[in-house]
């Protein structure tokens, strides 16, 4: 049975890391290679002279600009998963996504999307509370926004949350990672879940742009359906990732755009 | 020369200023007895779920909510001046206004005015670089957000910038402090910089409320105009004190009513 | 089978956990009634200025001080967990330790004890690579350094984790909460695990003091041995249960005294 | 009149500037190049684990360990003015000291010396109040420790102040900076205040160690005493610099070593 496939596709970063003095990620050059980034809101990262730093480049660089709401906890970049009450999710969400808008009114930009963070995405995807509280804030803040959601059955929960709140959920993949048979992402402790390949990467990210099976992990292979897929620019290999998944899609005949408010998806030509 | 005379007078209050499990000021009580406040933005206090609740009382007391950003300096409650550069003040203003309009959409109350906080609106008075770089902040977000600012001379600083960025400057008084003969406020190190009788308080409010004059420190009288009045709930004596005013202003048939986005003010009738 | 019983016991309370402009607990009230107070370092609660108030009304109530570390989560209080690695929370801890000793020596008094906070407390309790770290970073601070452990079955893991870093673990229990028939502390969330009445505080506190059995929650009686009870001041209520506990341990001739740096249990006299 | 001239001088840099996921400056190359380093204590720049790994380079290097405080204003990197009250100032460095301590006792190094950092270190210099309260709380913690101070006529507020409280005053001086006829700092903002060429900062370094005049800002010369000199590794071109400025003092003969707890200043040779 074939896939869907995609003539277009989401090319997403998280971007504006950095933090007072420190610099994180390369955002200029990152900046050119995708069609969307997700911004630091000032929880796990980024800062006010930062974001609007941030803003002022994904302006330049005519990409669209989502929310990127971590958990307060700057030293741990919001890597480490805290036992938040759903009341205190929904209200860290909802302070981060006013906080970013403003920048984004300051340039005349949208904002674009939601695609949590680090623990807290991971969080949502494991439980529904969390899930639902992300999911309630960008309600609450603008019911069009779309959220980003993992792709395939580990990101149902995600899902669930954001399409019970009437949002519409954005599946997000990642070229450079191991997935599963059944479709899950393997976790990076597994040996193997990273991929540094260029050319592989770049091959996986065509193939989840068109619908088409790869090799999972540990044998077979697996189909990972996705409106965007996630890149990084944090050191050098990356960014040379990044480059090799953009050319390989251009060269497929994909064009790398961001997503909309509706579906992009759209059924395979029929013979 | 007589004064200008209002019959109708803002009362405001600085409030959600507790943070995560501690508590400052009683919000409720103080709710009911002014017509705007001014909310804590979660950099000197204030945090998610605190503005959150603080919203939502405004919203049951039907007063008028502003902001009140102040300088990133929790531990100093933002009462310490800081040599911050005008990008960073701009940012750092901007960032707030944003983060607490998320909850007032929540709640489908608009923003109806900004009021910096402690030393930013001390270091507002005196550096017009500061002054000018808020009231940047508040015309991108928003121009037509009236501008809190220091009734009488020492607020020139303030007022200019604000008028310079095309928004409406409303001047506030303080009718628990001492003014001096030119009109200014007298600094709180002063000896009997602070009035503790609530009769004189409310007397003097309503002076204020009046245009007319009332005892300077130091001798001789002042005339201080207002558009609104700041009361303060932190301790039993502040609520007393904050009772006294509004009863005072009742009695002298001033209505308590949060300001416009123009203005209130009109000239005393003719005999 | 009868059990230890002690002819004197520690009464400890968790202090100095108020944070810039905000205050929490009644400290001078509950220094009167304890013999050591754990101080909050700075992560979860406390500030410089607020330790040095604290240490120096410790000094002037002549109580045993000890750290009161918690996780780096001040606008949760350091009550949520936080997926910290072994590394982060031995080093977060040794911090602590340290940050709240230049203040002891301003004052000339000793570092007593340790007793971890909230969520890093209850995060030791079931998982045993927090409770290694915590354990690690005392010894690496000072080995005589006593380390609070729940009493009872629940608290093995943390016991285990202190001796076996070489530690004392000095064993607490909490006269204001219920008990399962099998020692273990009975969730906040379980209904009435929290008590109320201060005579019956108090007489729990005596037997906890005696090692004579007391009231299960849910039926059957249960014996829990504790070198210190953890009392509470962070409202009216507490207050008064705290005074309840200290009168009834002197009219039980139960001498309040902190713990020293080797066993203070022994055995019940013999017949 | 003949200068001092020293036959050792004491190289310093600040390091330890990281802060969670964000790294800062190349400790490992520096602490190759100089004898002591300043290492900040998480309030403008680093945290636990970071001050860990800091003090392990060190001892790894064999390089004397100061302590670094600043205010706590990260995200401003503790560069920018704050007006706390000297209580505050007191509580602030000796909490700072007191945390990096614990670390420096896991590895069996002693605290060395103290050299504020940034807006502090500026305030002192301008500010007794502010120098007082430093010197205060580096005697409280240990009156043996070295406290670093401004050289020249700019950091006499900062020398009285440690001398009257009992403190070592070392004098830094800056190679890589431009210096006044009479002797003083150049600000940042001043043309030509900072120094590119490696040759002529390494040739201005060898003058400061013996005494020598060298060209001041705005002409004629000027002769710089210091027990120690500032380095910075924070970009390639500071690192060149360093390098360059070690090799011509050992080309100079004068050995590059950490200074004492008494002065290592002695009288020119007599002819």
């Amino acid at each position: 049975m074939a896939g869907h496939m995609a003539d277009a596709l989401d090319l997403n970063a998280d971007a504006g890391e950095s933090f007072g003095p420190w610099t994180l990620g390369r955002d200029a050059e990152l900046f050119a290679l995708v069609s969307s980034v997700n911004l630091a809101c000032g929880f796990h990262a980024g800062d006010p002279l930062t974001i609007r730093r941030a803003v002022t480049l994904a302006k330049a660089h005519n990409v669209s600009v989502g929310a990127h709401p971590g958990y307060p906890d700057r030293v741990g970049f919001g890597r480490r998963s805290l036992a938040a009450r759903p009341e205190e999710v929904f209200a860290d969400v909802l302070y981060q996504l006013g906080a970013l808008e403003g920048f984004l009114r300051l340039e005349g930009l949208p904002l674009h999307h939601v695609k949590p963070h680090g623990a807290l995405y991971l969080d949502m995807a494991r439980d529904a509370g969390t899930a639902r509280a992300v999911a309630a804030a960008v309600a609450a803040f603008d019911p069009a926004l779309p959220l980003v959601v993992l792709a395939g059955p580990g990101g149902e929960t995600m899902r669930r949350a954001a399409e019970d709140a009437g949002l519409r959920a954005v599946a997000e993949a990642f070229p450079d990672r191991a997935y599963l048979p059944d479709g899950r992402l393997a976790g990076r402790a597994v040996p193997n879940a990273v991929l540094h390949d260029p050319n592989r990467i770049a091959e996986r990210a065509v193939a989840m742009a068109q619908g088409e099976a790869f090799a999972a992990l540990g044998g077979g292979a697996v189909r990972v359906q996705a409106e965007t897929l996630c890149l990084h620019g944090d050191h050098p290999g990356a960014l040379e990732n990044a480059r090799a998944v953009r050319a390989a899609l251009e060269r497929a005949g994909i064009a790398v755009r961001s997503f909309g408010a509706s579906a992009t998806l759209r059924p395979e030509r029929s013979p």
